[in-house]
């Protein structure tokens, strides 16, 4: 992904829109760390636990890095995160886990979504939040080992993928609703994410591609979107 | 520490022991992980979450660096922490914090005696083991947060102190006894444990010393032991 333009990190629209993107990614990884370490207590196995709490410990690590750019940055992490913290609240209300399976699911299906839109913003930035996003990218074996296990487990209960199908669109509605409320009111960041040009379809053409993506990533599991 | 004999990876005793005590070290590292991480959940502000879960996220690393060595020497992990499994669950379930500064005690606590512990076996294992525990003892200071907050609130209501001493006492008590069961039932590691000569009186010594080092833990913290 090219730049569109090149942020300059004395600019204040850039200055509040990185802020509000740091501060959306860092405290996504940091709930979605809560949650999948919490959740990894609902394995059936050790080794599941594990592997759960693994995906769990690379969503700290990117939490981690990102908060390290907004320190170099002069960023205050703390009030970075704070306009997001009821939307990730309200979200992981309302997708609460019933069971090991939906938990698992939701790990992989959120690190998913998380991961396409660090793709889709990482042309915007500049070049060394750009590395950090990269870094997070390439950090993504972990979440591998949720394909065999939602595979195996629809084929030891067809009736598993009906269910799972309908909560990963459960999953994409509620993460694409709360994306759509922070657009709609941190307009500094969505201003960034068209590259400054456009209006807010921009960013419902941004919400269809990671629809596109989340089907596509449900297939693998042999799930339908 | 200086080993009392230098163990041999081949030895059948040796591995026996061996893996209980990776077992047992590398289970109660996964569980602290999982109950910070969920406590996380409990702070007061956004940065007091972020280093809560910077500390469940180190519990997480050493975690790997047992069970890299575990695989290393051939050992199977899920056979190895199986043992161990009823026993940590029966600690956290008799020490489910109730509230924010009882979880943030516990986890200073309990990580304060894991790390006393591991300098307590590093002196009975193989160098490579040893390596990986010194490894550990490092990786420290993600817990130094902890002073300050308990300080700070005991400035901030006394009546905090007496409460939070009962409560550390109540967690040195669960942790020992806990201890005792499984110094009682897994006699291949409290053998290695007291260097082959001894009886568990040796063992008693031991939690006598860690006894000792908690008093002085929570005297750090102002609390009484």
């Amino acid at each position: 992904m090219v730049p569109t333009h090149s942020p300059r990190a004395d600019d204040p629209a850039y200055r509040a829109a990185i802020t509000d993107l740091l501060g959306v990614l860092a405290y996504g990884e940091l709930t979605a760390f809560t949650r999948m370490a919490a959740d990894s207590d609902l394995a059936p196995t050790l080794r599941l636990k594990a592997d759960l709490a693994g995906l769990a410990a690379a969503e700290y690590r990117q939490f981690a890095n990102l908060l390290e750019r907004m320190r170099e940055m002069g960023v205050d992490p703390e009030q970075a995160m704070t306009p997001f913290v009821a939307t990730f609240a309200a979200y992981h209300d309302r997708t609460a886990p019933k069971g090991w399976l939906e938990g698992l699911l939701k790990a992989y299906v959120g690190d998913g979504i998380a991961k396409d839109f660090y793709r889709e913003m990482a042309g915007f930035v500049d070049e060394q939040t750009q590395a950090v996003m990269n870094h997070a990218l390439e950090d993504g074996g972990e979440s591998e080992f949720v394909v065999a296990v939602i595979r195996d487990a629809i084929r030891a209960d067809p009736t598993a993928a009906g269910r799972l199908a309908l909560w990963g669109r459960r999953l994409l509605g509620e993460a694409l609703s709360h994306g759509q409320e922070v657009a709609a009111t941190r307009t500094a960041m969505s201003t960034l994410l068209v590259g400054g040009d456009h209006d807010l379809m921009e960013v419902g053409a941004m919400f269809t591609r990671l629809t596109e993506k989340h089907r596509e990533r449900m297939a693998r599991l042999g799930l339908t979107a």
